[in-house]
């Protein structure tokens, strides 16, 4: 058994994030986009950090998994009694990592470490980590205009038509040496790319600078996990952007989102009639109930994507030995 | 019937200032001291302009002044979870107007204006007015070096001896505009220094530049209510620092941390033994209860302090007729 780097963001990348991490412990690194991060009354929100936190730790609402468990809103309802126009609606417990951020990264702490002492604290053992510490912002290109992610997201409420995004920034941000490191350690077993929306969550992280190179050099198989599960997305917009991008809406589509960048692809039971197309695109495919309700879930869905990068490791070795 | 201005802070001064509200409504302007105002987590905390909206908006806790009724702490709690080491219990309400605050000043509003508008939105019709737009920060010097009188507060629990006040930034500090058109009212009746802390409360505000000169020019009587009741301060650390300071605690010896300002002073009735002496030193006394448990006890309160400003410009006019 080696170790694991998993790229990851949203509340089903951090389901698979934590079965991984109940397979592998502190062998296991999770490279999180932090493109949707923003800031909102002066103070550091990282929304897909503190998903994955909350999911790690074991304190996230099972049903609203971006927050704590037992959210309350008292603070929210304040600042709307005083004059308030935020509309997300950020509840108490929320605010607590967002705050401390801003108080590190105030003290010039990169967000690397931040994040990774809040893994400490939070009993994680697993490496949580910013995919940089320099800032990118994922700007949604609409029928429109441009605005940020976090705005597209929040105000327009995802309406606009999506023709393209930008990942601003993400062509002068450095990899985190913690990244790094986790990349080049001799017994890397697996990259693991979350199911999650590739175009503001997955697309970010390939986009920080030298990040698809060093993903290939260092040789382990890397394996993705379809967000798209019978022709929609699980959650999210990836289903509408997709569509107003022009592509279809399916398995196979989100694979291609990855090509000539994965090796091995999963997708759901529901979605086997898609294995053949993918194949045929040189990816190998493991199929699999990829819908993680239960903690077991995400412990089984982590297996199979162990398994088939073990499946596309052999493959090679065979192939190249042939 | 004119106008009257009030400097003040802390509990006891907003709720003498809610009296004067519900005498003279939108006649008053209360000038509040900043100099205990303090950054956490980057956000901008103004205690006494906070305590003075809660109270004057009818929202603040009965038992605890300084903080909005039905106060909850689930923020703090989390922050402690997360490891903050800040020992301040800020409950969840309480970080509505600083996050506001802050998004405010960071869009450059002063904050007279930022202030007023908090007025509005929690439909006080006095003008809430800060000292000043410009930082002035109390540092209290003790027999262990100097520290920020928030700091003196929260982390040392006021226990260092106090040898003297500074007041950072009050020799450059200017008296925003709204403050003066207040000051040069033609119909000003009265200036109310409101019981509170005379050393990190109503000096500070006193300090910054020009202030004094403004109040003694503007012409209408000065009265101060004695924060000093039966030899000790009614709340807070006034009593402790007077006595560090080398001072007898008693009403008489807060009558002189305003002398040559003040014309008159209401001292509580179990103090009446002290009018006489500080009749002696030429300030008009009133004797009065001066402990306000109920509103009705602010409104009387404010009477007594706007009678005896009436009996002060009187005997002054009589004065220069005779």
């Amino acid at each position: 058994m080696g170790t694991v780097v998993a790229l990851s963001g949203q509340v089903g990348g951090a389901k698979l994030a934590d079965g991984l991490r109940r397979l592998r412990g502190a062998d296991l690194a999770v490279v999180v986009n932090t493109g949707d991060d923003h800031e909102v009354f002066g103070l550091a929100f990282s929304p897909d950090i503190d998903t994955m936190l909350y999911t790690l730790g074991g304190i996230a609402s099972p049903a609203a998994g971006w927050e704590p468990a037992g959210e309350t809103y008292v603070l929210h309802d304040m600042l709307h009694r005083l004059g308030s126009e935020h509309r997300v609606r950020v509840g108490d417990r929320s605010y607590a990592l967002p705050l401390l951020r801003t108080e590190a990264l105030r003290q010039e702490d990169p967000l690397s470490q931040v994040t990774l002492r809040f893994c400490r604290t939070l009993g994680i053992d697993a490496r949580v980590l910013p995919m940089s510490n320099d800032p990118v912002r994922t700007v949604v290109v609409t029928d429109n205009g441009h605005v940020s992610y976090h705005e597209y997201l929040t105000e327009l409420e995802c309406e606009p038509v999506v023709k393209s995004f930008l990942y601003a920034g993400a062509d002068v941000a450095r990899i985190p040496d913690e990244v790094l490191e986790a990349l080049y350690a001799p017994d890397l077993e697996a990259i693991v790319i979350c199911p999650a929306n590739p175009y503001h969550t997955i697309q970010p992280i390939l986009a920080v600078q030298g990040m698809r190179e060093r993903l290939r050099e260092c040789g382990a198989p890397v394996i993705a996990v379809s967000p798209i599960v019978g022709d929609r997305a699980l959650k999210g917009a990836a289903g509408k952007m997709m569509r107003e991008l022009g592509h279809e809406v399916s398995a196979r589509r989100a694979a291609l989102e990855y090509y000539q960048l994965i090796d091995g692809f999963v997708i759901d039971s529901v979605d086997e009639a898609s294995a053949e197309g993918i194949r045929a695109c040189g990816i190998d495919v493991a199929v699999a109930p990829t819908i993680m309700r239960s903690e077991d879930d995400r412990v089984a869905l982590a297996q199979v994507v162990l398994d088939l990068a073990r499946t596309v490791r052999a493959r090679k070795e065979a192939e190249r030995g042939g």
